[in-house]
């Protein structure tokens, strides 16, 4: 298969954008194999998903970026990113104890459904080791205490930099990133929150929804912020539960929805088909 | 059909108690078409729905409430409430503007679904007046401002005294019931609050789920208290949205979930298929 | 509000189409309101639906067919439809005996959801001339037997004439209609069918359920053709069921799903939002 | 924790049977954890599954099945079973080349949410060893041809009794079964099938799903019987699809409802609380 580029691109909306980019695209013989656009309305914010074949391209790869930069320029204020599908999406997984939504990830990985690399699994317990040996990456240990969290993280930073890791994937990481973190990555790191949010925000949310009597739970993706749980969110799913249902019920059905959701708002991601803006998301199908 | 009586009997869980009273049933030549049952093992709580056929059942119906008492005396502290299919409850629609769900409890209850009877229908405005006239249900308005509310509402607990209402159905009532009015129907005031508790509490909930970005949105039926969108919940029902759902689809595609959630909770309070507890509810299906 | 126009347009997909239509909206000053496309990769079939405001436009209504077939000549072979938002669908609702799809249409019908006439209601049966003559809708029954039933539908199609319908729902109509009546309606024609199709065609689709004993019913919205039950899926929508309900609980529990599914089918239909092409449809949502 | 007993019954409904199996476990003493009945009143068929502590029960163990069946022999004609939560079933998973059904069960398993034992994997390829390598069970493959099927499939048997097997998980095999093979083995072979059964029986359903042009798609747990893809069905889910999704999407998407519908069916199983009749299934949640 050809290599692809993907643009990404949102502005105010003004008439006659679809026409020029596509013509754009046309005109150098590219060949679009996908094209998605929305409006907010409310907002006049126009957005817009374009990929098409690198193969027969006129324009070379290294003039791209100038080159769509030069198209997008009438329409600033604009946020612009240019992707390639041959240069994948680097991935570290961040885990605790709770190894069913690293063992999904590292499935589908294998399976091929997630285009991306994971040169490192990063956690605060050794507990999760095991599989990372089973898949034969690198598993770094961070244990976090209050003292030096702050130096924990400036590490954590350090190796994902040298590991030129563009992407962070809390895979039921039970330890709160600090908002330095997460500034150093904007939407590039993705959470897992077992609630329907913005119900159950913080700890223990099985154990609030257990306690509200609701008779359906949920599971949250999104993109970390300094806001805890207040993130952009990417997917969400929901199952039904009944007074039968325990806390431990709860917790026991909800990893399906924890690990499917996870991996949908990754995959998502991944394929570059997430545009935020005023913390929310278009997520492209 | 004959009738049937139903017992709802919530108590310190303890050994046998269902042993002994389908033992009192067949005893007395009852035959149990229904018996449910639940424990709730982190409260110790057993919660029991049990309905029976009168026809040729030994105990007389005016005889059967202090028989229920004695038999059930045993396991105090306990709530114990018995019904007869025959004495059906009688609801008040309370609405405002929407007619959604007024025209789907008017359309059921036609329909035989909804075994109630609905003396009467109130408002705080004179828009619906046309739905309850084609339905021929007495329509009465009760214009509430800040001034007058205590008056007014003690106008509108005469008038269900009056006609015997035990059932009060907030149908888009877009007018929140004071403290003192709910205590006098403790679970007896059922409401449809368009998100899925408790995420969204308060008013213009849509909006709220527009602004956060959610990807589902929901609906929630709860009895009634004097914290506001803080009752028992009784059903809940969600929907997927996307990025391109505005508010105004939100709010279209919710009445569906409206009306559909309101209904199941009406349904099953009709049916005495909900016992609460701890801000709770059991709902036997 | 202003007209808008809706342009409708599937054909062989080719480069270029959406810059072309889009350019010629906007060199005639036009605003487009909303943009769908797809493309069937696997057919190599591209559709589209444009709405723009006819307020400024500089292409008078006359002339606007013309104008359009010049412009998509050159994608032959090709299927394209224009309407205009004011000249609003016109319904006739066909019945037997349940009424809750019929008030679910009325009701949202009156809330201003579905943006149509209904000039009068069919039914083989007398029993919701009441429901009718509530909403002051003609009621016209047609009692079909074995005998007469090509009489029957030829009377039928002429009174559909008369009034100009250009939509039939089937709002749990239990008469199957002869081809001869369907092709005289091709993709005009939208029933309920009380299955996830293509599980459970025929007759008593519930009780077939129950006996296979599946844990999920749905319901199916689809346009009618030749082959009973077999047209293109607009809408479908399920719901869990166990191993309690009976056939009266998924009757019961499925008339949420019929009328909600309808419905959604309707609303696309009346919103120009569905194309079909080989027996499926692209619904823009 | 101490050991549980369960006990599954099923029998011609009669009064009183609830009361004296009840009555039977308190008299010995026995705590009873669980009580989980239903009855089919179209069939007027009883079932129950009851759990019970096994600690400071009078009747020790070896003479419970004789005593079981003294209890329950008055309501015969009954099926009745007797297990104990200390004796794990031991179940054989069989794949083909997909893995994602079969790192689901692992990773659930080795987190302690199956409790059964896993002492082999069988395939009718190569391609999985490795997954069973890293989760260090032994793995074993038959090559089937049409030749010799007969043949394979008594090795298959051979080696399932010298293991003790008596639960067989098809984790997406595409081979399939001879009635011989699964008649050996009744109600003990669970399948998942990739859509909404009886929709899309056979090969292939997701190309059968994408050209019929469904809106929803979903997958099926059931026992294996002679009848392919007809056996009782224990668990289903679905997901909405659109006409955007090719039938690769739905592959993918699809992959997601098998592997957590065959988990929740396995769950079920495991824990004794699947009672089948009539090819259809009573599953206590």
């Amino acid at each position: 298969m050809s290599s692809h580029a993907i643009l990404l691109l949102s502005c105010p909306d003004q008439p006659g954008i679809v026409a020029q980019v596509s013509n754009f695209i046309h005109r150098n013989r590219g060949n679009i194999v996908d094209l998605d656009e929305h409006v907010d309305k409310a907002e006049n914010v126009f957005f817009m998903r374009l990929e098409w074949e690198l193969n027969g391209f006129l324009i070379p790869r290294e003039a791209l970026d100038a080159a769509v930069n030069d198209l997008a320029r009438p329409y600033s204020p604009l946020q612009c990113a240019l992707h390639f599908t041959d240069i994948r999406p680097r991935a570290a997984i961040f885990v605790s104890r709770d190894s069913h939504c690293l063992y999904d990830l590292l499935a589908r990985h294998e399976g091929g459904e997630l285009e991306m690399e994971i040169p490192l699994i990063v956690s605060n317990h050794e507990d999760l080791r095991r599989v990372a040996d089973r898949f034969e990456i690198p598993y770094h240990v961070f244990a976090v205490n209050g003292r030096d969290k702050a130096q924990q993280e400036a590490a954590e930073l350090r190796l994902l930099r040298q590991h030129r890791v563009d992407t962070v994937i809390l895979a039921r990481y039970m330890q709160i990133l600090s908002s330095q973190f997460v500034e150093e990555m904007p939407n590039q790191v993705i959470n897992i929150h077992h609630s329907f949010l913005p119900a159950f925000v913080g700890a223990r949310p099985y154990h609030q929804a257990y306690d509200r009597g609701v008779k359906i739970v949920g599971a949250t993706s999104h993109y970390v912020t300094a806001d805890l749980d207040e993130g952009p969110i990417i997917a969400q799913d929901v199952m039904a539960v009944t007074h039968q249902d325990t806390v431990a019920d709860l917790v026991r059905k909800g990893k399906d929805l924890e690990k499917v959701v996870l991996a949908r708002a990754v995959w998502a991601h991944v394929r570059r088909r997430v545009l935020t803006y005023r913390n929310k998301t278009v997520v492209f199908q």
